[in-house]
């Protein structure tokens, strides 16, 4: 690959010393990162860079799984881990002000010393940061109660391409005045701007979490009892985790180390979950509802778990998703299709699956939010067609009129995939954005957009 | 005031027809109004117009409170009246796909019939079209519980400047497919774009609903009383609205139309409410938490509502703000604070008021989400002083960094308030994507933004 232009760095490295300059080794990641301290200092890189035309990859955690956080070329990283403070934590207004740079289970934990909640959450929680889960407008396990990112961005400072700083840290919920210009940024997975600090809108913390595994006869009452516990425990539902039975019985099998708590043999295993303030008739009231879905015949079985490591004992069953990649080489995706279409969609892939190499093909996914993840893959490594099992998954997408990305952005995986999600007129309507606020293409160039889409239109 | 260029007149007669163009003596609003039947012939007017640099002011149910459909020149009015059709409710997925020019009373009523809920509410709603409170973000009685306009919007159709059509009407929770597009538009006050079709996230529809209204003897109980309730009815808390004494003792006086639920005396009034699934526990939970409030001193009375008679009598009480204007000549405002700064904020408003010459001062709002409306005003005409009290209220606003509009709105009318909210480098970006949207100003000119101020930038 290309190598960064050596004044720039030179340069850089006078701005902020040799411990602001790390020299890396790597295929795909940035050979050389810079680590500013303060937005001042941000600012003054993109300045330097965009002198020098000088592209940057913004890196959060380096888990994001559309390759948002390779490089392409020459791009230089810009690393925002010195600024990880958590500023503030306003109790009486509920909000948060971090650094981009804070890990996500940093701000959750300390939200939580609070009685606050930060109401995201997912497996990389622990490297994700908030800079990153703001670019990429992260969901995850509770997004059907308390929506993805974007909802708990109450406001956020960014530094242009050409270093101008946009300090927009509003706290307020209600803020009409202009443009909302966060929402600009908010997703688009570094290409407009660098995120430095972020408000966030904090919630109280529940004091009742009720969870239970239900085993589900087919699709149509799995539709059905998503609507009932949505109408029946009025704001509380914060999960509906759906496993197709490939995935619960692979993970529950005899010799795995989670035990199953519902026998093999249904159609689907629903992980549900409300969290709730009154533990005592939370419970009542989450047993009741359940009581209900059963006597209308939506729900075979159920385990309500009584503890905490009950609790947490099915949502290892539901997380364990790493365990498939076990079985040899799988193309993990994140899609989306409106309910109506979940069923067809997913016996289309089955269909398609058995006309190749009949590969595996496991399937589950936070229905209440219309999100999908499927794994496909092939035991025998030989076997493996990484074409074929793609242009399965997203032709199916884009003939469900679907998502190609529905949590994890686009970066650079999903790039050639956006044109089934999106029309021509969207996608130029977005050049146009991106051409104004980075004119020389310089903050995470190639991602979402080629570099000559780009100049072509 | 000008004319509108008799030529284009003449050829938006010709596409839409006599009975598509409206012609109306008028002081503030657009003499010529253009009523398309489509999506199609709003993009053939904007061709017209772009061509001919013929400027349009886009309207909707034209009850805005900041004067956005007010025109400031020759400009033509585009108003959707004929695009009123909701084109699906699709119970399924639980979304509505409306045109703009739909009542958003009858969206709501529509979505009840299918037992869902539009959860989207305040005093206009007989003429408030969606097109409108989707470009003001309308926000109103539910915002606690579901947010504003823009969280229910999950795709939305969009006319630009020059006639291009943007088609973005997306179904599913989850998308991250590049820029959010649609959220560019939402809050734009139709300055970037004409909103033809929205497609909207209904919800179910609540089982029950608990309402009160509560003494309280200082804001500090006020502010923890908000805090009790939001951690204590999970999900469910609705509506938190406070009341000044000077608000509920005159809308509740001995000859008013309301009778005063509780008597006068106390320093504020707050109206709560939630709205349940299960309306036996429901109404046990309202009691209890409220009950816990009062032993700890937050509530010093309280009347909980036993039928909706009651029910819609409190909340006449809170609606009936147009009473006040029979006092006088009256400036409604309407702003944001952070909670932490609400009491000094009004404080402050009163010790201003009565350096003038003490004029009525009312005060009420959503405290739930950071919003304050102030009624400022003159009992003698003759003392009344605009420019005075729109000062100190605004000199206010912007020493406690709070929002000089919280939910009606820029417009016309706070468009000189808007450097008080919002620095220098935030309203030059701002401009910079209303001169590439709208690069000759054809949109809503004057509103948000004085075309000097953008031909300057």
């Amino acid at each position: 690959m290309d190598e960064p232009d050596t004044q720039v760095v030179e340069q850089l490295r006078q701005l902020l010393g040799d411990s602001g300059v790390r020299l890396q080794a790597d295929d795909v990641m940035p050979e050389v990162v810079v680590k500013p301290g303060s937005t001042a200092e941000v600012s003054e890189i993109l300045k330097i860079c965009h002198a020098a035309d000088q592209a940057l990859v913004p890196l959060g955690g380096k888990t994001g799984l559309a390759s948002g956080h390779f490089r392409t070329g020459s791009e230089i990283g810009i690393s925002l881990e010195r600024m990880h403070a958590i500023e503030e934590i306003d109790p009486l207004n509920r909000t948060m002000t971090v650094q981009a740079g804070c890990i996500l289970q940093v701000a959750v934990e300390a939200a939580g010393e609070e009685g606050l909640l930060l109401p995201l959450d997912f497996g990389a929680r622990g490297s994700a940061t908030i800079g990153g889960t703001v670019a990429t407008n992260a969901g995850g396990n509770m997004v059907i109660r308390y929506g993805m990112m974007r909802e708990m961005v109450l406001g956020l400072e960014v530094v242009l391409a050409d270093g101008t700083i946009i300090t927009s840290l509003n706290k307020m919920i209600k803020n009409n005045t202009g443009y909302d210009l966060k929402q600009w940024f908010i997703g688009a997975e570094g290409t407009l701007g660098v995120i430095t600090r972020v408000v966030l809108r904090l919630r109280p913390e529940p004091k009742s979490q009720n969870t239970a595994l239900l085993a589900v006869d087919d699709f149509s009452s799995v539709a059905k009892l998503l609507h009932w516990l949505d109408g029946n425990t009025a704001g509380t539902l914060s999960a509906f985790e759906v496993m197709w039975p490939e995935f619960y019985e692979f993970i529950t099998r005899e010799d795995s180390v989670h035990t199953a708590p519902l026998p093999h043999g249904s159609a689907f295993y629903v992980l549900v979950e409300t969290l709730g303030s009154d533990p005592q008739a939370d419970a009542e009231s989450f047993e009741n509802v359940l009581g209900g879905a059963m006597e209308q015949g939506l729900v075979a079985d159920a385990v309500l778990t009584r503890s905490q490591a009950e609790r947490n004992a099915i949502w290892e069953i539901r997380d364990d998703v790493l365990e498939f990649f076990k079985l040899g080489p799988i193309i993990p995706f994140d899609v989306s299709v409106t309910l109506d279409k979940v069923e067809s969609f997913v016996s289309d892939i089955r269909s398609g699956v058995k006309q190749l190499n009949d590969p595996i093909c496991i399937v589950f996914g936070h229905l209440g939010d219309s999100n999908l993840h499927v794994l496909l893959g092939n035991s025998d490594a030989g076997d493996f067609d990484y074409q074929a099992l793609e242009s399965l998954l997203y032709d199916t997408v884009e003939r469900y009129q679907g998502s190609v990305s529905a949590e994890h952005g686009v970066g650079l995986s999903k790039r050639e995939q956006l044109p089934r999600s999106r029309s021509e007129a969207e996608l130029q309507l977005m050049i146009r954005m991106k051409k104004m606020l980075d004119p020389k293409n310089i903050l995470n160039p190639n991602k979402l957009f080629a570099a000559e889409k780009i100049s072509a239109a």
